[in-house]
């Protein structure tokens, strides 16, 4: 049995840019705290930064349990702790609106989550949620990628209609390898080269070897949209469209930059099979929760 | 026989930061290129930086040079070509200022050899020279280094009485991994642990494993001067301390960041036997050719 696939990748040894066929924006400015500029602003770059969206006492709590949680899984063999390649230090946390009740509540927090159903114009669940530590002096590159990329054909996610939230629990600055993203690339699908090994996601977390953009399309969409990398306090946000082409450098300064991450997907979206044909990932990188959330006033 | 070593390094376990023990400028606005202003600024923080120090038609000239060296080095298998860890990118071409004649006379620039003769306060020669390609996309970080630890433990540099140039040929912006340095840390010399092995730096130009300082104490430093990396258009330059501590992050932009690297040294200041007590390092990275350069009108 196939089925139709709207955003074929790593089907062939061919990479190719398809156009987007969802739209980027489903609600209006009257539908949530999102004013009409920034719901344009979103729509023509596929992002939008907040700076200092959650103030400096906010951010403390959320930062003391972002450092409590790296901790208690420090001597961890849990499969939601990522770690370096080549080291122990953690890299990633995942499923953090799951395990813990601060972040849970901050994925309920009525001016994140209901920008995301303004966004996409629906009640909304949380595909993944995760803290992403970049530690200094040897914090390593996460090269580019859309993430719908991955999780269409990882895990079934059948069409664009998701947000990710990323929320710096610590200064982005120039030099600590702050998120970059390219203005414009979230209406362009990028189908890469390739197929999907089985269990990708054991290695890909760490270092990323298929659903990669080739350079020669990373480059045309750069020299058109430019690489912005909005910097800011703690507590700033940036809200990214789920294609929306993004990535950092390493960080060699002895600045961390820790980050937590969000991804609201419409329960219109839920996932279905992978579109590669094997077996989806586990629940702790993508849900198959789609019971919708509710604001937590 | 022992010698009395003013810097020793890598001798024992154990990282410390002793006080430097020599002029950082000798010379005086009179004698030279540079302003009194300009050698104050070098003085003070370890670096100048010259923003289209050279124009965009000297640019050109050199940057063809650099890939005319670049292409006809792909197939060689030279100890000047320095591949990038993992793959056969070419990372650096060294002795640049021996095998080419376009930057033989880059050395004898009159406002480059000036300025480092000015700030030397004597004739000077080349200690070492180098093409940097830092590609696109998988563009590796160079980690902190004080170039005069490495010079003096492996190569025999008595003093820290040498300066730098770092010329790009490509614009620095900050997002490619453009030189970063700390303001202040030329006053500081970093000890470093460990001892170096044999034939050290066939491995460490590709990557550095040993005199490498201590994240307390780059923290330190970082924390008291900060980190400032000056971005320009092709042919800006950066005079440097020869004990400044400098890095570049990675680089996963589509833009390459590629810069040429002029080390003078104070022909008062000629090599010795290598401080660590081993052989000394090739001639086309520590030049033992100390006869003074002249000016090229």
């Amino acid at each position: 049995m196939t089925r139709a696939d709207p955003y074929p990748s790593r089907v062939s040894g061919a990479a190719e840019v398809l156009v987007r066929k969802d739209p980027v924006v489903h609600g209006s400015a009257s539908d949530g705290p999102l004013s009409g500029i920034e719901l344009e602003t979103f729509e023509r770059n596929g992002f939008l930064a907040l700076d200092a969206f959650f103030d400096a006492q906010e951010i403390r709590a959320l930062r003391a349990e972002a450092e409590r949680m790296r901790e208690s899984t420090l001597e961890d063999e849990a499969a939601e702790v990522i770690r370096e390649p080549g080291s122990a230090a953690v890299r990633s946390v995942f499923a953090v609106h799951r395990s813990s009740p601060i972040f849970a509540a901050l994925a309920r927090t009525p001016r994140l989550l209901g920008a995301a159903m303004q966004i996409l114009g629906s009640p909304v669940y949380v595909h993944q949620s995760r803290i992403n530590y970049k530690p200094g002096f040897r914090g390593r590159e996460f090269y580019w990628h859309s993430d719908f990329e991955t999780w269409h054909v990882e895990d079934g996610m059948p069409r664009m209609r998701a947000v990710s939230v990323s929320l710096s629990l610590l200064e982005s600055n120039v030099h600590n390898g702050p998120l970059m993203l390219i203005p414009g690339s979230h209406r362009h699908y990028v189908a890469c080269a390739g197929t999907t090994p089985e269990r990708h996601y054991e290695r890909s977390l760490r270092q990323q070897e298929y659903g990669v953009p080739e350079p020669a399309i990373l480059e045309g969409l750069a020299r058109r949209g430019g690489i912005i990398a909005p910097l800011g306090p703690p507590g700033s946000i940036v809200l990214f469209d789920c294609n929306t082409l993004h990535g950092s450098n390493g960080n060699i300064t002895p600045w961390p930059r820790s980050n937590v991450f969000l991804v609201y997907n419409s329960v219109e979206n839920a996932l279905e099979a992978p579109f590669s044909g094997q077996e989806p990932r586990p629940a702790h990188i993508a849900s198959r929760d789609f019971a919708p959330l509710t604001l937590c006033r």
